[in-house]
């Protein structure tokens, strides 16, 4: 099956903001096993809609658009389509009861415009708009399948796994199984990853093994094809044994979970918790661990120490340790993350202390960053060099911080976790 | 003069980038008055190059194309335009010597393979590439131009600024001057913003006016076309105090500043100093200023204070206090703020407090937060409804809480700063 997509907006041609739909759909349908062969951007004029879809009609089994669903005049993708698979559009009464409800709601009055969201392609299958008004459909005309999306990626994504995969699924029953799982790595880089895993890199076929680097983390994308689904997750289980064989101790977690959901569902699983002194990365660590929900259970708080007096002060690094190791020491980032674990009373302290740039600091290079993680019983420090821009060196450090701890919890637990 | 824009790269409908080069040509296209009409992606994969080629050059006058320009057998732009205008290709000595030179340097081996890069299309105007090896080029064909560019931003950007957008003012001699500048607002809403704006924005044709919502924010975007500069300038100029006049207050900065650039340089301007103590937005606040270079000046650190426990230990609140008022609430927003400057011994303190979702908190919804700033002489609580997602709650909350510093900080000396 070929699929295109295609994003309605002149919001895009006037580079205010980036296609990341475009990316979405490609990424999901790829995992299914069907191949994208084109992405467009039209601006919301109906013409040169009208023709773009005369093109895609003419190379295309799928055809996926995003955008141009709303209230106002700008947004056109339902007329046209409409009209390029010559049937007219008629009102969802369900789709309308959620928007009359919407209005009501906030005590609005629901205008004319706002009732257009509720029209949808006579005789098409309607997607649900669970996050917003406009209800995505699919309409199938002369063996080219069209879906039609919201805009806004925060309707888009929901809409599509609960209703556009089960509709793709069912497209192509016959199908081969494709199963598809990422691993995710931190503490490694990618160049590395790919050397010790080379052979397999090179000689891939099914599964595939698509490794990708992102600020600070590196992820591989396993995907097997087999006739059954015991098939491919046996095919996928020996290849994911052997890279775990070699590059284990650096995987923290699986498909699209972060690094700060990782931690805080293994401190509340094991009832412990954390508390976080930082400096260079100015409130990054903790800000990440409050990002997931429930993390009240298992962090109480932080102190961002960026200047040396909050060091002394807040946190009792001494004076002489300052003056002799400098701030950016194995000693002032085991000082940081013991008293702030005493402080908040916690069962791990962590800390970053760093360089985070532009310029050098206590004459150490731009990227220099010690991490440390104090437990009831040991402290160790990571020395490591993260270097690159502000950004870079901050967003890094605060990921190896959230890595060591995932760590120290596997290692506090006996490693049950996983 | 319509322009269209080619992707060329199956990782991007493979969904592992995001086709950010689309968006960087599409806003400087337009900043130059040339409208783009169309993006296109498609793979590594001559024929279907070959046939969007051919699509393009029967609707465009300018075919801008990026990747498939580096050295190995997958990079086939190059190849696929030379045989759509009908011409060869022939080594560019400067190129070439570029490549070698960036071999010798490193002590490595060239191969025949990265000899490639130095190819490119007879009679074509070469785009030197000061970042990376492959050239860029310019080849007209039947009256319609095609630029191409390498994949990597990094090459892209320089090489576009310093060679493509002269040619493209070469292309139009008598083009108007465009003159363009951006407004960034805060702690106002998009439709708000605009429906104080709305005679201006249904009446504009030059300057023309374009509003986007960001997370928390909202930019105008002032686009003037003139015969000359000062004509341009004074064009926007009335407009601008037109616009000041009835939402000046909201207006925080211009073109590409971000709130805490804006604060850390009027605090850095005026040697005031600032420390925050952060419930919901768990660091937020502290992090984004410590990303703007030369932040450690204005500021000390602060703390978070997710835990009650950590805002009466750290910070002083009184149980009665979250007793009868609770943690989110006015009273706890001012002592925290006023704590928190005393502790850090700051001019300025900050504070957020509020529900970050998605259950509700002490019985209060899901984006109710409070907001205080706390000077020698008074504190102010702002309460704040910025409904949402978690993470649209704590991003909005932390621009919030810069922005009324940015606001205090002017009015403290006198709003001589904007």
């Amino acid at each position: 099956m070929k699929a295109e997509i295609i994003a309605v907006g002149t919001e895009l041609l006037l580079g205010q903001i980036v296609n990341t739909n475009a990316q979405f759909l490609s990424e999901q349908l790829n995992a299914q096993g069907i191949s994208v062969y084109f992405h467009s951007v039209v601006g919301d004029n109906p013409d040169r809609l009208a023709a773009q879809l005369a093109i895609a009609h003419s190379r295309s089994d799928l055809v996926l658009l995003t955008g141009g669903l709303g209230s106002t005049k700008d947004d056109l993708t339902k007329e046209v389509v409409a009209r390029h698979v010559g049937r007219s559009l008629k009102l969802e009464p369900q789709a309308l009861k959620r928007i009359q409800r919407f209005f009501e709601a906030r005590q609005m009055p629901m205008t004319e415009n706002n009732k257009r969201q509720a029209l949808i392609i006579d005789g098409a299958r309607v997607f649900p708009n669970e996050t917003g008004l406009a209800p995505g459909m699919a309409v199938k005309h002369e063996g080219v399948h069209y879906l039609l999306f919201p805009g806004p990626p925060g309707e888009l994504k929901p809409m599509y796994f609960k209703y556009a995969r089960p509709y793709l699924v069912e497209l192509s029953p016959d199908q081969h199984v494709v199963h598809s799982k990422v691993m995710r790595f931190c503490g490694i880089g990618e160049s590395a990853l790919e050397s010790r895993l080379l052979d397999l890199i090179d000689n891939q076929t099914n599964p595939t093994i698509a490794p990708l680097a992102k600020e600070g983390e590196v992820t591989l994308r396993l995907t097997s094809f087999a006739k059954s689904k015991a098939d491919a997750e046996q095919k996928m289980a020996s290849l994911i044994r052997e890279i775990q064989a070699r590059v284990g101790k650096y995987q923290y977690g699986w498909d699209e979970e972060t690094l700060e959901e990782v931690l805080v569902r293994q401190l509340h699983h094991n009832n412990l918790t954390v508390a976080a002194a930082e400096s260079c990365t100015g409130g990054l660590v903790c800000h990440s661990i409050t990002r997931v929900n429930g993390a009240s259970q298992v962090f109480p708080g932080g102190i961002v120490c960026y200047a040396n007096d909050v060091k002394m002060g807040e946190l009792g690094v001494p004076p002489e340790v300052l003056g002799q190791d400098g701030a950016i020491s194995e000693r002032t980032a085991r000082i940081l993350a013991e008293e702030v674990r005493k402080k908040f009373k916690t069962d791990l302290g962590v800390s970053v202390t760093g360089v985070a740039g532009p310029e050098q600091q206590e004459r150490k290079p731009v990227g220099l960053v010690f991490i440390g993680v104090a437990g009831e019983h040991k402290t160790r420090v990571y020395k490591v060099n993260v270097g690159g821009s502000r950004h870079t060196v901050q967003t890094r450090a605060a990921k190896l911080a959230l890595f060591y701890l995932i760590r120290t919890v596997e290692e506090l637990v006996g490693n049950q976790s996983g």
